[in-house]
């Protein structure tokens, strides 16, 4: 992917990354940054995904959750097809700015999943087996 | 980095992946994993660091969130110098298995960031610049 020319500031100094007030986005080698997506309301993580600069304009400018698909090499608005649409209330980043942390409005009986799951974390790993076997799942 | 033999299944068919109840975590194409951790009082996201096999085994297997330092290429036990441990309470994974996310227990007065934040995602974005200028961040 060719790096798109965007509006997010250049790296500064490690201080200036972690303490400061200007935000210096770090794209990985794929020009992704991931974000994580919780709900406003209850605090759990509805899906994790991947951003490029566009998405995350988009993102900031429209109040609506993009994201980069890997898969499908695009550009994609959360629910364009599904209806489930993320309303972002806040977004937030990490220490070292690699990160993305959105908290989004979703409807009530909205789906973030594609599988129709309000979250796309809808198993729990159970304890794991001490002789080595294998990690079985539950439906949360 | 080698990949390392685990106790996890190998991946199976969409439908395996998606709705089965075996675990079949997929390790990107440097072995590892994105791990979302949350608080499991607050719901608030403390912090987010990539898993190997072994740190996700150990993760399971002491209860306490291990992690693969990228930049320093080692295993680390969060906490381990600080003291700020996480005890785990929960362990999902996402409709793809290629995301997991970690419910802790962190310390009252504990800091998941190395910066002494609580968590490290301390600071807001403030809405985009229509003029397409910088984005400024805010302690949250």
């Amino acid at each position: 992917m060719v790096a798109e020319p965007t509006a997010f500031a250049a790296r500064g100094t490690t201080a200036e990354v972690e303490q400061g007030l200007v935000f210096q986005p770090l794209f990985n080698a794929d020009g992704l940054i991931p974000a994580i997506v919780s709900d406003a309301q209850s605090g759990d993580v509805l899906m994790f995904a991947w951003m490029n600069p566009t998405a995350l304009q988009l993102t900031l400018s429209t109040g609506l959750a993009h994201f980069w698909s890997r898969s499908r090499r695009r550009l994609w608005q959360k629910g364009e097809e599904s209806g489930n649409v993320l309303r972002v209330s806040e977004i937030r980043t990490d220490c070292d700015q690699d990160a993305i942390w959105l908290k989004v409005v979703l409807a009530p009986a909205g789906a973030a999943c594609h599988t129709g799951n309000r979250s796309c974390f809808y198993r729990v790993l159970t304890p794991a087996d001490p002789a080595g076997g294998g990690v079985a799942l539950k439906r949360a």
